[in-house]
């Protein structure tokens, strides 16, 4: 009976996308189980792969139909699980849609479809002058459609914010196959409940984005970079702090702990200085009068906080070198254990200091191998216990770190979760960070737009 | 029967929030029957003034128990008739609910009641050098409550965006009497959909807000504006785009039309220069190198788009009274006829020129006298028609007008609000710009939070 159902399913899907592309074979499969998320896996019933919303559509009718869970998936980049097939989901997989479809300068807008490379979004708009600030870690091979599902954050956030701030409209087709597009070329607009920002960040659970305007602007005409090694965290984050205080808003903050630093001079071989306990890479762009002031601030700032060593990058190739190798933190730790778990703490960044303490003391408590790096900046970090997932052991002492880190950052102000997502991976956490009338809240939204959990079912919350 | 019911609604919110609290005397209702758009008018039943949340969850109950609707109320200034009442209406006016709770200069926050006038908020940041940039025309007198249900936008919308791009969390009192913290203090937070997002601009119809919780700036350093008078709409229009093409993103980039400017002129006497047909307000704020750079690069393209007269303001003090003149566009029409009534359609900017020009000749056609000033920038501004409301046949052809540039908008990809809401005002509007699907969900998101219709009823959509 259940292989009737299948066959059925999977005929219908042919008829709605195309016999090319549907997949249903066991082999093929496999490789859609995953997102970049350690410790999640299920191999979906199928995957297929629509050309425009209204083939979106017809899966969704069919999926419908059927019954089956849709599972949208972009570049499989997700930290959460976020991509994570369900028993019996059709994966839909929107890699062919991947047209840039429209940049308009004069509006300083830029008309995408989901599927594409979210790096190529900067580069299109960097040949007419024109920035796309919002950079994910993953930004070379993560989607803008995921990025927008998830509502990414990157590098920039202290200063230019996450990818909400720079989606104008969408166009999102609904459970029941209905195209809608929410919001509009106009950067003021109040025509009704922004749910545009209700899609944004839903994580693929209420709607499927087809096409997505993104906000544009002018290139910031020069940039600098400055590197300071400090002998301890609490030196590091006192720097970050006296930046903010003297009223700069850097572009980029980042630290990385001593363990972080030595996977990325062992990959980069640029000279970090590996003596110390912390680094911070401070960028600031703008106008180039401000830029180089600035960073001479930063600089001087740095010294002021006993700083071991201050680099400032002497041109571009330089800061991008810099900026290229801070990237490397994730991959870097990846190849150091079976598995790399990267958490995704976030506080007002005035706790930060204090955050890494317990985050060291709690991981060592539980045997657990941990390094540290993220956004000094927004507060926003990643834990990244270095482990083996096939190891039981191992793992009870993560999830025992990971559940007190959790609930330490929310009583320091601070969210489960400050870009990667919910997911699966932090579903649990979830209701230890919403009051019960918003939590019940987030169910009556779901439940109004997918009454019958056709979309990714599971995530976020049960 | 309907006295008594009166009677035991009038006691209950006497228990909810004190005698002195309520008022119910029609004398005293009277001021609360409008706000400030022309034309709508409804004494409500009683007002009410909780002091805090737990009043506000109290006074909802009551009106829940005796079905009587709630139109929450800040400062009156709603310019689509979002805080008038509808008959048999609880007005819950927030006044008392004003203070500044804390202002956070290291995680650059302010936390704030929704009574606090929103000018107060930029004077409170200032005092720490940080910023707070939507500056609303009715800034002196509008709550910081309206501007976040409302989703308030401003002169420095091009630049720094609209009241939205500076909310961090929300309390509010959901119409079940249920209070919820919607958002936390961290810039990057993606715990759930962002339910915030969904409140901001939501017009009082699904929840009271309680405590804002802003997002705050580090205060530009320098300022400068440049006044440019043109001949034409089309002059001023190609200089604003000129500007944008030039890669530069000023503060503010203001219109006038001949009227407008003559009508401030007569109110500001700071010498504007009234012969022009045109007259472009250009602010730039950051770093001194930068700002007084843009400065020149602005007057310089003012002249090559053949301005008749160019001046740059030569210190703060003027730039501050070329700003104030222009708050004046409003007001100063106002004193011209009886009534004044403010449109707020919006184009994506390169629309500008041709939607004056259509604006033009449609309101001549109907015989109505119209102004125009605004947002150049954001492609957000005003047709003002001056007119008379007692008027039924003068009232016929701004309706008409009104309806014909509200399609006219859309049909250049714009919006029938930019800043002012849906409301009573444009609520016939709003099924032309959404599509069914979206217009669908609007109100399925309703029905789902507030299923009784007890909030704001009858704004934004029946």
């Amino acid at each position: 009976m259940q292989n009737f159902r299948m066959s059925c399913l999977a005929d219908a899907l042919r008829d709605a996308v195309g016999s090319g592309n549907v997949l249903t074979a066991p082999g093929e499969l496999e490789r859609y189980a995953r997102d970049a998320t350690a410790g999640f896996a299920q191999v979906p019933a199928a995957v297929v792969f629509p050309a425009d919303a209204v083939q979106v559509a017809a899966v969704l009718r069919v999926c419908r139909t059927w019954r089956a869970p849709v599972v949208p998936r972009g570049g499989g980049t997700s930290l959460s699980g976020g991509a994570v097939p369900v028993p019996g989901a059709v994966v839909l997989g929107l890699e062919k849609l991947n047209r840039i479809l429209e940049i308009e300068a004069q509006n300083l807008t830029m008309l995408v479809e989901p599927g594409v490379i979210t790096a190529r979004i900067d580069e299109a708009a960097a040949k007419q002058g024109l920035f796309y600030p919002p950079d994910p870690g993953s930004i070379k091979t993560s989607t803008i459609g995921g990025n927008v599902a998830s509502n990414a954050g990157g590098l920039r956030g202290i200063k230019y914010g996450v990818t909400r701030d720079y989606v104008l409209a969408l166009e999102v087709v609904l459970p029941d196959g209905e195209i809608a597009w929410l919001g509009s070329k106009c950067r003021k607009d109040v025509a009704g409940y922004s749910l545009r920002d209700l899609f944004v960040g839903s994580e693929g659970t209420l709607g499927v984005i087809t096409k997505i305007l993104l906000k544009l602007l002018p290139r910031p005409k020069a940039r600098a970079a400055v590197l300071a090694g400090f002998a301890t965290m609490e030196d590091a984050a006192a720097a970050a702090s006296a930046i903010i205080a003297a009223r700069m808003l850097p572009c980029t903050l980042e630290f990385l702990d001593q363990k972080t630093l030595r996977a990325v001079e062992a990959e980069a071989r640029i000279g970090l200085p590996v003596t110390a306990g912390a680094l911070l890479l401070m960028e600031t762009d703008g106008h180039p009068a401000a830029v180089a002031e600035e960073a001479a601030q930063m600089a001087q700032i740095a010294r002021d906080h006993r700083a071991l060593e201050v680099r400032e990058a002497k041109n571009a190739g330089e800061a991008d070198q810099l900026a290229e190798a801070r990237r490397l933190a994730y991959p870097a730790l990846a190849k150091l254990r079976p598995s790399a778990i990267l958490e995704d703490v976030t506080v007002p960044r005035s706790e930060l200091a204090a955050m890494v303490r317990f985050i060291e003391k709690t991981t060592q408590r539980h045997g657990v191998e941990c390094a540290m790096f993220g956004h000094a900046g927004d507060g926003n970090f990643h834990p990244t216990y270095l482990t083996d997932e096939r190891d039981v052991t191992a793992m009870i002492g993560v999830r025992a770190a990971s559940r007190e880190i959790a609930e330490e950052a929310l009583r320091r102000g601070g969210t489960v979760s400050g870009e990667h997502g919910i997911g699966l991976s932090k579903k649990a956490y979830l209701p230890l960070q919403r009051d019960a009338a918003s939590f019940a809240l987030l169910k009556q939204i779901k439940r109004a737009i997918d009454p019958e959990n056709l979309l990714n079912p599971g995530k976020i919350f049960d």
